[in-house]
């Protein structure tokens, strides 16, 4: 690669700019800007020539149309051993650009800010995608920089190579340059799908920006925030997401969840925090060895602890411990999502909220109000099971959760057997049972009567006891 | 919106391009194109003026500038009521260009079609890709159409508006024309990345073509193909290809797996393929109810036929039954992607081979080469099941299998009681077992060994009888 002599700069974010100047211009660099760069760039006392005078064609729209010219773009594209393309320059007496430095109007962040559909869709950038994409074509011959973060790394290049850059590094910001554009009309697809309430466009993007390679590292943006403890694994937090999934179902300040292997193996809402995490644990306290605990409450003094005891306990050392606030975890626009062989499944989320009128009493035995609102609790929490799923409750916390069976007669057995290994107090209160499916055979049902279930809410089926049905149907996989 | 008096066209797919060319000539729409687009109007027979003349630039770079000119730029991005974007247009002799037909270079298929790095690099589009985004962004005024597919609804549109579009309609072809931009870049993003095999980039962009709403519909394109039988929906999908992912781990043309709820109620590896359903169906017919059977090998009549009986027998109806060919499914380049709360979690997959080189026999009692053998066949089947996960094999089929338990102690007490339940044989042979974890109290190898396990295959521990210790740890959830 030849020295690089002329630079093309338009940056939105003008981080780090003088810097960038500083060194572009002790490599001799000439630089060529518009608009607010422009400004900025005389104001820091830097040369610049002007987009304008450079093509000889003044800038128009209020902005819209400064970049969009042959001698930008031929600048840009041409392939610098071609001659064919060295006669074309020539010939239009245009010059060959060598690094373009460009960043794109905030789209994302005028998101975040505005719902306001005009100022979002002006903030869609054309000129500066059009001369990144150019370049990184290009990148045989031309250099991109899409983030002030990559001005040191660029100056490194500069410096190491008199005034040049590698191909390793050309290719790499390409790299990067193809992967901000994507990003960015993705951000701008999503918007346009979620104003026509698309769900499931022909073609869907996705995109994420990397939070961390699960080593330590900030989890702000995931919403959620380590506060103490060991670093993360991917079924640390497969387990935290499907902890707080179930959480946020529960009523506010009352509930307590304990998860395992993205299984809940207790669950309770109560008052008494202290209760509902006591209630919680005694569901399955075997279980509870290396589990999550989310409380969608303050923990208080006494129930912390509580838990640093039976942490102490199970884990014997507290250094295993560990601690996350979620509680400015948003759960809006959840989508199911999971990808198997290069495809994707996406569904919507199972975040429904049942009342009575979703219900139907089907056996002659009624249930009282308490009852069926008991049922209604069971049948909530049975949705976060997995599939075989039987969840056996005494008032508001599980004492059985049968899950992950492939016959609903095993479930039913684990969670019977779970009932009567850990169930220490009288079993004088209604015992009621939820199923995520119907009964293919009476068996199943028999053995939850036969342990003292009175009521018994399911998705379909026809049986004595108690009987609710419900018009919607769980089934986690 | 005024009558559409000018229309760029620049299609490098010029399906349909006759009938629209027809349509627009009924009403009275100026045609601009350029380069390959210009030629076939003109020997089509219709009237258009070239993007150089309309310009007065010429084509240039062997094509690579054509349209990034101010004159077309400004005449799709002008706000058509904005006064002074009306004064700009006048004082350069711009006019307004109302409809944008483009569509680009085929970057997809190139890379279907070849790996020679600048045939790809060549086509990447760069002014398609700005015209459309300009129209898109000025949705306002101007309609943006970028697949042949959609002429007809333009045609439409054109006739039902009197040679007008209506503002829903540009909206629409203005989303799809940001998702066609994002998931072209997405492509060349996700190009360049496996260029550098950057496999957790800062940015990482998933996109996906809609195959189907899991109603009825093609499956050709997950390269899997269904043969016969009612609609799929996410479950089955789900099974489906978590059976897959099991049968493609297994020696050809030996394997057979049973999947219920993503997790193997049955595998066996056995040279008659007879036996390996048979013995793979053993391990628990009861759960095979509703299941997925997976063969890696070409079903033969004398199976079908047992199959067939068998899917009578149980679903009662054969109707119900679902045939898929999956012969073509290629399982590279896979990642575990699971999403949650607006987050992903990729994870490079657990595909690992292993060989006698990846475990250490840790027991004074040492395994033969056939029991060594079973024991990492064992393990392998382990790494599918749902954690906490027990699998019992006898020979080379599964004779119980526990999964999906919070407790390792309940998984072990499944798979014992599920081998009780149905295997019929004299348990003569030797029994193994694997386990995808290490066994934190010694009580679940008691019951192991109580019930006849002679060898254990796990991550890591310390007892009797045959122990082997693997390398790795699986932990499905």
């Amino acid at each position: 690669m030849k020295k690089i002599k002329t630079a093309l700069i338009s940056v939105s974010d003008k981080k780090n700019l003088n810097l960038l100047l500083k060194n572009l211009s002790k490599h001799k660099i000439q630089i060529i800007s518009s608009g607010g760069t422009f400004k900025e760039i005389k104001k820091l006392g830097y040369k610049c020539l002007e987009v304008s005078k450079y093509t000889g064609s003044q800038e128009i729209l209020g902005g819209r149309v400064k970049t969009l010219h042959p001698k930008i773009h031929a600048g840009i594209l041409s392939v610098r051993k071609n001659k064919s393309h060295i006669k074309d320059l020539k010939k239009n007496n245009f010059e060959e650009i060598d690094l373009v430095i460009v960043n794109f109007y905030p789209f994302e962040k005028t998101l975040e800010n505005t719902n306001k559909h005009s100022k979002i869709i002006e903030n869609i950038d054309v000129g500066g995608p059009t001369m990144v994409r150019a370049a990184a074509k290009n990148y045989s011959d031309v250099a991109v920089i899409t983030n002030p973060e990559q001005y040191e790394e660029l100056m490194e290049e500069l410096n190491s190579n008199k005034s040049r850059t590698t191909l390793e590094f050309r290719q790499k910001m390409s790299e990067i340059a193809f992967t901000e554009t994507a990003y960015y009309d993705g951000l701008i697809s999503n918007y346009f799908n979620s104003q026509s309430k698309n769900l499931f466009p022909k073609k869907k993007i996705f995109f994420g920006n990397l939070i961390e390679k699960l080593r330590y590292g900030e989890n702000k943006k995931l919403n959620i925030n380590q506060l103490h403890g060991k670093q993360l694994s991917y079924n640390n937090y497969n387990d935290i997401f499907s902890a707080l999934l179930i959480s946020k179902s529960l009523p506010k300040n009352t509930g307590t969840v304990i998860v395992k292997h993205a299984n809940p193996c207790g669950v309770s809402i109560n008052k008494n925090k202290f209760n509902s995490y006591k209630l919680a644990l005694a569901c399955d306290p075997v279980s509870a060895f290396g589990s999550i605990v989310s409380c969608n409450f303050k923990i208080n003094k006494k129930l912390a602890l509580e838990l640093d005891m039976n942490a102490l306990k199970i884990l014997k050392n507290k250094k295993n411990l560990r601690i996350i606030d979620a509680s400015k975890l948003n759960n809006s626009n959840l989508n199911n999502i999971s990808s198997l062989f290069n495809s994707f499944l996406i569904q919507t989320p199972d975040v429904f909220s049942f009342s009575k009128s979703n219900f139907k009493v089907v056996s002659k035995n009624k249930p009282n109000a308490q009852t069926l609102k008991n049922l209604i609790f069971a049948f909530n929490v049975c949705r976060f099971v997995k599939s075989n799923a039987i969840v056996i409750l005494n008032k508001n916390s599980t004492i059985g959760i049968g899950a992950g069976q492939p016959s609903r007669l095993d479930s039913c057995e684990i969670a019977i057997n779970k009932m009567k290994r850990f169930y220490k107090e009288k079993l004088d209160d209604q015992i009621i049972a939820a199923s995520d499916a119907f009964f293919p055979f009476v068996d199943g049902i028999e053995k939850l009567v036969q342990a003292g279930v009175s009521a018994i809410i399911q998705p379909s089926g026809s049986i004595s006891t108690i009987l609710v049905f419900s018009k919607t149907r769980h089934f986690r996989h």
